[in-house]
């Protein structure tokens, strides 16, 4: 049993249960009442609150504690937009945020908003150009995360941070997934994190607004946390985040350079193991326990289940998983694979030998379910007579099968002839191009078709 | 030590907290995800919405979890208008909500919509017919608490359930005081609940839509919990809120016989044992564990002190406790006197030496921070030589020195002379009329002066 998917959620660390039980004796009152109970639980309030703050690099009263890192996210986007209401309305997101800024952006929207998406390059990341061009004179606010969820691309935020306040635009992090690393640098200007990413409880996210920066909180009015977070304190769950993170961070600089290890052993052996595999995200600038990588005429629901079954827990951004049709946004917006895909993300101690089990059994599972797929190998199978031009009709079929079919032809038409994939899947946009970039064959375009659409392959070799 | 604030935070029950530790363990992954550790997460979710919807008295999939009991509420009373906008924006609350209830009501009046407040009588409770007078034909929403959170007076909910039927409007009931006790009869659309008022852990709230309700979900999506509560769901929380609900309504019929005995005991003592006391709230229809009566010529704040000090735990309407400068808006609405206000309300479980214990402790207690502020004892002193009309300038003083300072010079104007008290406080608006009903004296009136207000007192005794 390896679980493998911490950028999800992390197992509680053995410190945040400890300070979690302990203070559930002491945390359960209203520390807003004068009473002794009340004013215990003010004090963990207090401490908790110093103790996060030091670990983030803010004021106590720069910080809000939230009940999940998308709250977070939520208030802190609609509390900054409604600050600077009477600048514009205009906000910049990247392409590959977390789905609660994404979420937030298209609520800002309905709401009679605008927003700019920064696309990202291959690896995931968008340039600090990008950001200094979207500036508007009636920009709100900007958000960018530290680091990519899906695929642990580390992004230029110190630098984006610049250009903003240049432009004197509010930049809002989503650190959720690089807060138990370390402190985001630059000089941002609201800040959110999830504990339960850093092996705190659930429960507990963060807001961090900077003094200076126009915040009006939206929604009922509430007393709480400095009106930014309605509802009664998780005092145990606070208490248990705050010491968790800073047990993390104790532990941080030398379990990085650990995982970053057993990660890129993964990123250099899978492709030697499995063929026709795609590893996504930047090899270098990337968080240190998080690899992703897309297998050719893979289901990734098949391959998670059958990666479970022989022990491994993992997560995927493909299509056919869970109960999305959709290819995960990061994948599209980076233009790679989604076939496929799997995201390692390791927790700080996964045993080097866990990786190594998970290298071993890799192959052998990725073989059997192309097998049961009916997959073609690499080879391209040349027919006897071949057809200058070919229609495969693949409408109604989910992925990986457009593609599959695709490869199973392609060896049909001679070098130059094209075929003509008809699908409805909305992973055949994203996965028949990364094929032909994989194959070496030419992507020549999509047409519309009678239903769905038609994706134009040339043979090239 | 007693703690006697359980209508704010119960200490978490037991059997919650062997609960939040097993679940600690199996209940912290992703609940969405394929693998085990999601799947088994996802299994304790499950059971713990059918326990808890089984105590409610739901369908599993009319109740979402939510971070607190305000939270709830505010997407409660958001979706459930959201829902019904083309009927129209019309309210209706009752005078006496938690807060969380009337700062929704504020909000949706800053977006255009209009409230109807409904008033209450001096016992704190709402008439159905007051209800049906203020249902519109443009209602979209109305709401009433299930028991009042600062005096314990238990709403008529069916009836006024059963009016809002016939007119097609749903009622949302706040049933946060009573749910530990038992369901909420009556054909109520939405209700809404706080797990640490039964002993659960903080984090957790209940937000229940019976089917066929109009429901907008507000703010930017979230799959998670039927779209009704974004952020990562706190399953252990939930399984351990589920599992004190099931705990104290096992012991709810025994315990409530013994509660109510031991409040009825400080409601029928009370008056007995401590000079100028009003005890507030229905004596008969309320709930078991709550009692709440003001002591004239006190401070509240420094009555909580005093009786901290001594070795209780209780709360307070004062105008003059924390940071609040007015009296709470339940005793105002009620039309009582608010000075020197204590509520207590026992925990399950509180023994009967304790409430004794504060009975001995109290008269003293209430004493000596009369003897600090030079309150008069109960007797009229009389004038040497009347005048027919008297002024008393308590402007900046806050409660409950106006109030002291009228009764010490209401002896210096002879049976039908006139006393005007000029205040600027708050509180004096309600507690110079609560004490001419207490004291036998006429109020005449308010009218407006240089600042603050002139508060004329005819003695009638």
């Amino acid at each position: 049993m390896s679980y493998f998917d911490a950028a999800s959620a992390a197992p509680l660390h053995p410190v945040a249960r400890q300070a979690l039980q302990a203070s559930l004796d002491e945390g359960w009152a209203d520390p807003a009442r004068l009473y002794r109970e009340g004013r215990r639980a003010r004090l963990l309030l207090d401490a908790a609150r110093e103790a996060t703050a030091d670990a983030v690099g803010c004021r106590p009263d720069e910080l809000t504690f939230t009940t999940s890192g998308t709250r977070a996210v939520h208030s802190g986007i609609a509390g900054a937009l409604a600050g600077r209401r009477r600048v514009g309305g205009h906000l910049i997101v990247s392409a590959v945020e977390h789905s609660s800024v994404l979420h937030s952006a298209e609520r800002h929207e309905v709401s009679g908003g605008t927003t700019t998406r920064i696309p990202v390059d291959r690896t995931g990341r968008v340039s600090p150009s990008s950001y200094a061009e979207a500036l508007r004179a009636d920009t709100a606010l900007a958000c960018l995360q530290s680091a990519n969820h899906e695929v642990g691309t580390e992004q230029p935020v110190a630098e984006v941070a610049q250009v903003c306040r240049g432009a004197g635009v509010p930049l809002l992090v989503d650190a959720a997934q690089s807060l138990g690393w370390g402190r985001v640098e630059g000089d941002w200007s609201l800040l959110t994190a999830s504990a339960h990413k850093w092996g705190g409880p659930s429960g507990v996210g963060l807001l961090v607004v900077r003094k200076g920066v126009r915040f009006a909180p939206q929604g009922p009015s509430d007393e709480r946390e400095s009106g930014r977070s309605p509802g009664f304190e998780n005092i145990p769950a606070v208490v248990a985040a705050a010491a968790s993170l800073r047990a993390v961070r104790a532990e941080a600089e030398q379990e990085a350079v650990r995982l970053r290890e057993l990660t890129e052993r993964i990123r250099v052996r899978v492709p030697g193991l499995v063929p026709d595999v795609e590893v996504v995200g930047d090899p270098v600038g990337r968080l240190p326990g998080i690899v992703t990588f897309s297998c050719l005429y893979v289901d990734g629901e098949t391959l998670l289940h059958e990666l479970d079954r022989v022990g491994f827990s993992v997560s995927s951004g493909s299509s056919c998983t869970s109960s999305t049709l959709t290819p995960s946004h990061v994948l599209r917006a980076m233009g790679v694979l989604s076939e496929g895909n799997v995201r390692v993300s390791l927790p700080p101690g996964t045993p080097e030998e866990d990786v190594e089990r998970f290298l071993a059994a890799l192959p052998g599972t990725v073989a059997a379910v192309r097998e049961k797929l009916g997959a073609p190998t690499s080879a391209v199978r040349e027919a006897a007579v071949p057809v200058d031009s070919l229609v495969v009709d693949a409408l109604g079929r989910r992925c990986p099968i457009p593609v599959i079919e695709l490869a199973k032809v392609i060896g049909d038409v001679p070098v130059g002839g094209t075929v003509r994939v008809l699908a409805d899947d909305e992973a055949a946009r994203l996965d028949i191009p990364a094929w032909c970039e994989m194959r070496g064959q030419e992507y020549v375009g999509e047409e519309p078709a009678d239903h769905g659409s038609a994706y134009v392959v040339r043979r090239l070799s």
